[in-house]
């Protein structure tokens, strides 16, 4: 048990406070993303007293099995939302075998309620601003974000605000207008409507823009992914994990998980290296890191990535630290290379992963072949989300085998040749 | 244990023979589909011996864990496939209060690994025709199947033939085009594909056809879908269970799936009503519960619900004694109601069904408004697809709800009009 006079007012379970994570400043638990000393991000600082393997596998199906590791409250199960998570930990041996290591597992993201790790970081960000005392959610998003608000706040009755580029594709904005939240598109590019989204959150103090005003809460969804990975593993961390890097956010809570579990003798503290995986048309990181530089200079994004597209990456130097620390690396494909990784994922594996998938198995691909991915190592790729949101990669090169008249000869020609 | 003499020559765990549903003729496990007697369906005849909760609650997440009610082999965790279930059984309380009903639940069969419930009466398939001693699985089909049989095919490093008609969507077409097998496109409707599918069955011995020379098996994977919700139920059976009705086995597998659980002691016996959900462009079934009638004329299918448009519907004769037999109904909706039951899915629970998911939550809402439904039982309505594949039917329904300059007095405008 905590001491009383180390427990929050706002019961987010284990959280105890906001930390700087430039100056180390700390604030109590609050609605708050910068630090009011240095403008740093904030991140959640937690007292997680003991958790054992017991408390966590008698635990729910979903990312609440870890809520002693998150900063939700305890019943945070008792209020309605969409508890995604613990998704399969697929182990690839045909995948492995293309690709030349000797031990592989894709961690298959597309299976959350809305078919991406969004689902995640939305959970969590939603049961933190229920006790935050937000009531409307919202986000700017371009795709995988805007469905996964949009659900969430569906599922827990609440109201959304999502707001969308006018120009986004007619399939995307499908999927999140079927929730029937407030669905804003907005004339001019994700840049204009990301800061509409930070001008909106300061006008209005019930709104939680996940992404914005509950970030610090938000990103450390990020986490879960880090531990089922361990647990899927039985228990132990692997030698070499493959994350795509869009904010970078995703990578850094990998990474944080891993250390948690460590510290808290939930794995053995086993050596890992962390790998970003980025698209050449974006790639602001993995520049930086080719380059040896601490800082990442902001591009202006061109790939058929797009939940990658992100031009400033605001964790980009902290995923430079990370990878550098463990002895990974930051690599980036070409458009060319994203469709090819999809395919090959596809093919050996049955998983029909989107373009950010894409990024990550053709980076593996050429970090093996470059020799910077141990191919002998236990090895982990993050596939974060679902080839069904972005056909629009895959259409003009993939397509039926052959089109024939409707009897047996036909058929047997059409495979025979 | 089982007697030697019993034992059948091939290991598909508790499948001991094959049954002609109509006249009880038993054949040895087998690639057959008919009975030599009589012609009618052959289905699957188990020697279950004793299975306990704990030895399915001790099995992994997925389908597998029912291995011992099904036919697939005893090891067949150690050969890949895409071990789909263990989906979500979601408490629908927003949904309840719009329907008008006490306690309802949803079981969500958008997580499995291609998105339907396809994934787990092909993956029963595929285990089972590995044992039968095939080397090609194919399929004829629309969407669901396709993609199913591409995934799992791929996953295991079979050859894939999958059949579909020229004239299908380029959306549907890419979903299986991916997985990168032999995706045929004939130039015919589905009827002419079907019964190219029967032709080229006979004529090739290793091609694992799942849904014509495999069906036997194939179709007990449906049984999953009824041993989870007891299952998540926490044991125990439903009262109703709302159920969309294309060839109609799904409806009566999970009525044997219940009727195995109260045999063996895994439930306690307590009655159940079965409901089967058609549209109202496809509703041959509905027509002969409503007619009172035995026989199923068929049907030219016109309705927005294509993966449950099957005008002869093989078991519809079997769904009409189910749903007589529990003292439930078969019902039908319109493509209007069935786009708004999608919607109102999405709305209260923020899950996004394909048309068939619209199809069971119309449906359910017209059995409560006629009477059918008692809104005082426990009720399950079964999610069997994804609404990713069937954008199509909502698009002219559904988009932003404004347009607007980026700038936050006119986003207040345009929540507030």
């Amino acid at each position: 048990m905590t001491a009383v006079d180390t427990t929050p007012a706002l019961d987010l379970g284990p959280a105890r406070a906001l930390s700087c994570r430039e100056c180390g400043h700390q604030i109590p638990l609050a609605p708050e993303f910068a630090c009011a000393e240095c403008f740093g991000p904030l991140e959640v600082a937690y007292d997680f007293g003991s958790v054992t393997r017991a408390d966590i596998e008698s635990g729910p199906k979903s990312i609440w099995r870890y809520r002693r590791l998150l900063p939700v409250p305890p019943d945070v199960e008792s209020h309605p939302n969409t508890d995604p998570g613990f998704t399969r930990l697929v182990k690839a041996d045909r995948l492995a075998a293309a690709l030349g290591v000797k031990s592989l597992w894709v961690k298959d993201d597309t299976g959350n309620p809305t078919h991406s790790f969004k689902d995640r970081v939305v959970a969590v960000a939603l049961a933190a601003a229920r006790k935050l005392g937000f009531k409307v959610l919202a986000c700017p998003s371009t795709g995988n974000l805007a469905n996964a608000v949009a659900a969430a706040a569906a599922r827990a009755g609440w109201d959304s605000v999502v707001l969308i580029p006018s120009s986004l594709e007619r399939a995307k904005i499908l999927t999140s207008a079927v929730y029937d939240g407030s669905l804003i598109a907005v004339d001019g590019n994700y840049d204009d409507v990301n800061r509409l989204a930070t001008e909106l959150a300061a006008e209005n103090e019930d709104w939680a823009f996940v992404n914005v005003n509950v970030r610090p809460y938000y990103a450390e969804g990020s986490k879960t992914l880090g531990y089922e990975v361990a647990e899927q593993l039985g228990w132990r961390l692997p030698g070499q994990v493959v994350i795509p890097v869009a904010s970078g956010s995703q990578l850094t809570k990998v990474d944080k998980a891993f250390r948690e579990l460590a510290i808290l003798g939930l794995v053995e503290d086993t050596p890992y290296r962390v790998f970003g995986a980025q698209a050449t048309g974006c790639s602001p990181v993995s520049a930086a890191y080719k380059a040896d530089q601490d800082v990442v200079v902001p591009v202006k994004p061109n790939t058929i990535a797009r939940s990658l597209a992100i031009g400033a990456p605001a964790d980009g130097p902290y995923v430079l630290d990370t990878v550098r620390r463990t002895g990974g690396a930051v690599e980036d494909v070409t458009d060319e290379e994203v469709v090819e990784g999809i395919r090959l994922l596809a093919r050996t594996e049955g998983i029909f992963a989107e373009t950010a998938g894409g990024v990550t198995v053709a980076t593996a691909k050429k970090l093996i072949e470059t020799g910077q991915l141990d191919p002998d190592a236990d090895t982990v790729l993050l596939i974060t989300g679902d080839g069904l949101k972005t056909l629009d990669a895959v259409e003009n090169h993939i397509g039926p085998k052959a089109v024939v008249p409707p009897n047996t000869a036909a058929v047997r020609a059409a495979l025979d040749s």
